[in-house]
């Protein structure tokens, strides 16, 4: 499940503001700090099932956030394309070419 | 008020996405369609105090997300740096002064 992980820490990356306290800590200490759900549930004092729950939950919000704003996406179409532009300008391209590839990105908003 | 207007017209853009239709149609409403509280709320058959309070309360939770998640300010930052480049590839600034403006809108998020 390592893209599914993967995925989910940059969603994290983008919407951990609009995540509650909780939520937050709860994310960081599975996913970043790679606690299990048992050691999570010991240190709030609260179930392991509770810990699952919220866990899942918030990931679900993570991708209705995504659904709606788009942040991960137009982020990963934009580097992409500042990546093009880098090997662009390294080739030395004409203006047109880089002029055209800078306007694709103004565009994406 | 020309000023404030054009600010929650832009952050209307960028969270229109998380409002409930209620709150995007009266929204969209009053700030696209120039609509008076009077008249939308003749539309809507509810009192002038209503979609006034509520239009208040979507106002104050653009801000709010504004402040999580600064969208609007990272697309003017990113925008200017964008016209910056423009303006370098059309005075065919050398490629490190290019590269260095690229790795800037990168770094941006």
């Amino acid at each position: 499940m390592l893209e599914k992980t993967t995925r989910i820490n940059l969603l994290f990356d983008f919407y951990h503001a609009l995540l509650t306290p909780k939520q937050r800590n709860y994310m960081a200490l599975y996913y970043l700090d790679d606690l299990s759900l048992g050691e999570i549930a010991e240190q709030y004092e609260v179930s392991r099932q509770a810990v699952y729950d919220n866990i899942k939950r918030t990931e679900s919000m993570l991708e209705e956030y995504e659904a709606k704003l788009e942040l991960l996406g137009k982020y990963q179409t934009r580097q992409q394309l500042l990546a093009k532009l880098c090997q662009q300008v390294a080739e030395e391209k004409n203006q047109k070419e880089l002029l055209d590839t800078i306007d694709r990105i103004e565009k994406l908003d």
